[in-house]
């Protein structure tokens, strides 16, 4: 089975699409590699790139992409609402296909060691990746942004894994493995937001709830709803079904319906089969019994 | 995008197992072929093969398969549980990707065709490729088997779609197009056999149910447990979720707990997927969000 890999790289440039499309020409020219989506956002002054190959492939796409960022991007001329330390700002790596986590933290590692050496930029390794405990949290990584960073690399608290302890005009890179994230949100027929608020507190684990869910409640009052906008980031051990009926019993302890949900963008096919079979009682079902999976071999 | 499509011959023979290796033998000259599956059953003498491939392809393995059946198997001499009335006695086609229930049923009809014309047996299309009403059902197809057949073959009731309107040694086939099938058992938290009983009789098309489920109340008092024992042959007309919650709702009135389900071989991914979005409540769901699908394109 081919191993395949995703990885995101987020660059610090949403308004100067030019200099978008030169960047992503780097991507195109790696055979072997599909550009899945890119998504440029002005007021952000960012591009988020998702990209999918064999794990050599997009390593080589990954570096011809930091490389030509770090010529284009000036952080000393950056401005933009999104954090960011770096031209090339984070890089994660996402295990699709026959490849372990473990396998995507090497892939990290190899990128870092060389991007710190050849370009000579400083790289932390994050989530999954990380050296450091605090280091898992891209949040952490990130304090000061570019210009904290700046002042404060020589520390030994902010020591990079890879390259120098000074930055140039590119900034620093966070490189780094993770599950896949999925975008799940959850509508409530109530135009009350301090409910949408209290149960968004409840379910993420920043403020005692599950590990792997982040959670915000969101006015949607124009339609009649609130909405529990979540991020799953590792849906394997926090699962959708268990997201969805802690909100649905939270809800009915306020006496409030759910009335749909919606994911946004991927979910990883597991994902939604660990819910039909959830809901279903399956206790022996495979993978393997899925008539397409024979088939194709996915 | 490649269409695929999957065709399960049954052929009358379950005991001369080099037999049936030499009529697989057929199927497995075919390059493009995937022989999935087969499964000889001696008291049935019986064997159902799984095949599955480009439509072209897979038309021309079972055309062999159908010469070399009617070759090697002698109806006169044939005595089995399972009903039959010919060497291979149903070869149904199913769409599995890219192709329509249309196409599935040209493909029946170009088969029986030629079968009808160079082996001169007759056929008789069945199912979605039906060319009157009460040929839809196989039992009314196979009304009589081989001997009852013999009898009736001249009878323009029996008048078969192509071929001649008598029968020798190799007897009749049933050709035809359906939508995949998939077992689907649900346990009952009861040892009282009457209270499954009941309810398959409330879901199944026959007495009054849901006309794409056949169902029965199997004994399964060893395990503490009652079985409702499903073929769901149209999972897109009547879903998975929907079998389930009828039973969730008519075993509550009986006072009695569903303790797990399982499905029993292949299913199809949409069939799992629908019953994703149904419980998670997604209302503008695409398969397209589906990570591998995009990556791999099934």
């Amino acid at each position: 089975m081919v191993k395949v890999v995703e990885c995101i790289p987020n660059i610090s440039e949403g308004r100067r699409l030019d200099v978008v499309e030169e960047i992503l020409a780097e991507v195109r020219q790696v055979a072997g590699v599909t550009l899945l989506d890119y998504s440029s956002n002005a007021d952000h002054n960012r591009t988020v790139i998702s990209m999918i190959g064999e794990p050599e492939k997009v390593l080589e796409a990954a570096w011809r992409l930091i490389s030509k960022a770090a010529e284009k991007i000036d952080l000393d001329q950056h401005q933009g609402e999104h954090p960011r330390m770096g031209a090339t700002d984070v890089v994660p790596f996402v295990p699709v296909r026959g490849m372990t986590m473990e396998e995507c933290v090497d892939l990290a590692k190899t990128l870092g060691e060389r991007v710190g050496r050849e370009l000579l930029i400083p790289v932390y390794l994050y989530e999954k990746a990380a050296s450091r405990p605090e280091r898992r949290n891209l949040a952490e990584v990130r304090r000061g942004q570019y210009e904290g960073l700046k002042e404060s690399i020589a520390t030994s608290e902010r020591t990079p894994d890879y390259g120098p302890s000074e930055l140039g005009k590119a900034g620093a890179i966070a490189i780094g493995a993770r599950p896949p994230l999925v975008a799940f949100n959850v509508n409530l027929g109530t135009t009350n937001l301090e409910i949408g608020k209290a149960i968004a507190k409840g379910i993420r684990g920043s403020s005692g709830g599950f590990v792997n869910i982040k959670a915000l409640g969101i006015d949607l009052s124009e339609q009649g709803l609130v909405q529990i906008s979540m991020n799953m980031v590792d849906t394997q051990g926090t699962p959708l079904y268990r997201a969805l009926e802690f909100i649905k019993t939270e809800a009915a302890h306020f006496g409030v319906p759910i009335v749909g949900s919606e994911i946004v963008g991927l979910v990883p096919l597991d994902a939604m089969m660990d819910v039909a079979t959830y809901y279903l009682g399956l206790h022996d079902f495979s993978s393997e019994q899925i008539l397409e999976k024979r088939v194709f071999g996915f």
